[in-house]
């Protein structure tokens, strides 16, 4: 990347980080512009729109899930290592990656009556990550670990679910055991797909 | 309810769709205002601040989820069939109760990093809802249905994470399955928690 590319990568995580925490409304160039020292003016001409911004920040928050989650779960070998995988990674990523924990499921509730390009984007992106679960399994069914009539689609859709309460219980409720009962909740998902 | 007390739920019914729809940030006394078609100085008495009117709709919302979801719930037998109701009336209660889906859902991802007194209440409503469920489920084990080393805690976190699913599935994803999903993933919880 040149030095303008940088720059911009820079200014698009710390939109990343504010989405995170007040959620995409509230990005707004401004308060980014504040955050990140430069002038209205100079972020506009990166920008030229509140809509441009926040859709570059959820592009830039899809490359960085990418990078902590996507990418190392696919380095795992297939089959449940590779399940594992992709769960420990998304926890590392809602307890590390953003300050506001995981900026998709802040941005699901926010932006589900909110039509447009961006809800659209967030759309797109909330269903290939529920395909790349439900495809990771599908390596687990092929090296005859999960059972042959497993519904993919089910099993993606109950591990998201344990995901959300992760996110709920870790974040609103500052609940200790949140992780303990997020790994068990998983083990059982585990469990229940393994061959009988 | 005095002619009065009637007018501010009235109006404290409408606060609750707003922010089942736009979040309680987006909850403003001129908006509302607009929408009961009163005067703002009329809404500045009844309820004095922003806070005011956000604590005392989140109150309002907590009073409608016990009609629709706990009470009818409490009147089903104890064991299974009032964990159902629970289930059941929690479904109706996203689909048909509030144009935005689940207030509670949305405010949690809206409020989780806003701490105050509105934070605070969404909290205490939140670990009272995961209480019930877990009381509801004891009932299950004392009827002999659910195995006696059930965890109640757990099996409500469990059970909350399927609503989560179902509430991004059908509102955000606009999925057809999302409930068919959701009854399957609770079937299989319930299956789990049975004595074997």
């Amino acid at each position: 990347m040149g030095k303008g590319e940088l720059t911009k990568a820079a200014i698009l995580d710390e939109a990343v980080q504010i989405a995170s925490r007040v959620g995409f409304a509230g990005l707004s160039i401004g308060q980014l512009a504040d955050q990140v020292e430069m002038s209205k003016s100079g972020l506009f001409a990166h920008f030229r729109s509140k809509e441009q911004l926040q859709l570059q920040a959820m592009e830039r928050a899809k490359q960085k899930f990418v990078d902590v989650v996507i990418r190392p779960a696919l380095a795992a070998p297939r089959g449940v290592p590779r399940v594992r995988a992709v769960f420990d990674g998304w926890l590392d990523w809602t307890h590390q990656a953003l300050r506001g924990g995981c900026i998709f499921v802040a941005a699901s509730a926010e932006l589900d009556d909110q039509p447009g390009a961006l809800r659209d984007a967030l759309v797109r992106n909330e269903r290939d990550w529920l395909e790349f679960i439900a495809t990771v399994a599908g390596t687990a069914v092929a090296e005859g670990e999960f059972r042959e009539d497993l519904d993919l689609e089910q099993f993606a859709f109950e591990v998201h679910g344990v995901m959300l309460a992760h996110h709920h219980a870790s974040r609103l409720l500052l609940d200790e055991r949140a992780e303990a009962r997020t790994r068990q909740a998983f083990e059982s998902l585990l469990e229940a797909a393994g061959r009988p």
